[in-house]
């Protein structure tokens, strides 16, 4: 498919893309993701505290922060990884990493989102580091969050795809079965999420995965939020709401910039 | 001290107590439990299903369900243990038993508190088994209470002793200080729980404990209680809130049974 680049920004400043993208370019979905991670690399400068994302398009961002340091064009970042994936990756682009628990301020946190809803609630977790991801993501200044345009939607679970909460492996079942039935009004259904051995899935923080699948949305966020919060069993869930500060979205149209 | 036993059943019947105690005979805390645990179990019935609770007071009440099973007093009891520890001795006197995942309702659960408060609502964990307790009690019909006066405060925190939270090793230092920060106007201050070795200590579901101490109420609990949940990085906290239907205590001048 032929696209036409353009650059779109709401509610702020026009901004130059960059690398240049000729108009005429069939970007495959993986080409999208790396542009929408190169734009948020502008937000960066040398000093920063940094928050690095999990996942196929916060890897783009990583591998861009670990190019720019090497060309010497940013000095003195110090990352902070969402988990031990991006842990290794960063340490072998060389970027000097620390912890929350010496920097419990961070400047920028850059991430994808597996869904965005039109006020800039997120979903994320699919790739199973929500928690440490929403830990660095909760501390940060200025939370950017780059995707393509494949993860807007109209409301949270409106993909049809998983709504990631994290629980401890005791008795997975019967806190299953307790966020089925605080969401059966919206259709939902919970499952354990597996590897590709069929055995559960086991976060960085030794928990399982319980995947709600949703026919309808879950009306007021916060109220679901709390409620899932609640259970005895969960420890963190996928939302994450009125979170990012910044949501950059490469389309075929172009590079769309909304902020909060 | 020498002390006079009484019975007093607050909204309720009055019981008559089981073994009798001489009114001049002088009791040991670990005796006073043992009444009150005795006492709750006279509500246990054949063919229930019972959630174990874990501590030095619960200790009694599991030695009682065994004592009972093995005299052919209670039948077809099904133990729900609320950790490792109680799961072995439960086992040990022979007590069949199940977990959530199998049997997601509970008839009743027997458990001692930290603190309770005159609304019954309590602080438990300082054994560091809350989130087990509190994902078993909270599946129950009927939650029983068992405690020996000195665990009874004007509010949640008032005895000056731990208030447990659960949380995920990673960054530990961070939430602690969100926790500290969170309770500000309580005169907080957070501190994670060493084991006795002075490594930290380690939940049966492989977390910490931070453990906070108050200087003044927390307020409003189910806001406080939110809170505490909406913490990346909490697992559990060990504010029972509106969790227990009957309080059993056992004190110099005999038991009181207070009922929601």
């Amino acid at each position: 498919m032929a696209i036409a680049w353009s650059e779109k920004a709401s509610s702020m400043e026009s901004l130059s893309l960059s690398p240049p993208v000729s108009p005429s370019v069939i970007l495959t979905q993986d080409e999208l993701k790396k542009i929408a991670a190169f734009k948020a690399v502008e937000f960066v400068e040398s000093g920063m505290v940094l928050g690095l994302g999990t996942g196929s398009t916060a890897k783009h961002a990583v591998d861009r922060i670990g190019e720019l340091l090497l060309q010497g064009k940013l000095k003195n970042i110090i990352g902070i990884p969402t988990s031990k994936k991006t842990q290794e990756q960063a340490l072998s682009l060389g970027i000097p990493l620390s912890d929350l628990d010496s920097h419990p301020t961070i400047d920028i946190a850059i991430d994808g989102a597996d869904e965005v809803d039109p006020h800039l609630n997120l979903v994320k977790g699919r790739g199973g580091s929500l928690l440490r991801e929403k830990m660095v993501e909760g501390a940060c200044k200025k939370f950017v969050c780059i995707v393509d345009e494949s993860k807007l939607v109209k409301y949270l679970g409106g993909s049809g795809l998983a709504m990631p909460v994290e629980v401890v492996p005791f008795c997975w079942k019967f806190t299953a079965n307790k966020l089925q039935n605080l969401f059966q009004h919206s259709g939902c259904v919970a499952n354990l999420r597996n590897d590709c051995k069929g055995e559960p899935f086991v976060t960085d923080n030794g928990n399982y995965i319980v995947d709600l699948y949703l026919k309808k949305d879950m009306e007021d966020l916060q109220v679901a939020s709390d409620a899932i919060s609640r259970i005895a069993g969960v420890v963190e869930h996928g939302m994450f709401l009125d979170m990012a500060t910044t949501v950059i979205i490469a389309g075929e149209l172009g590079i769309t910039i909304k902020n909060k």
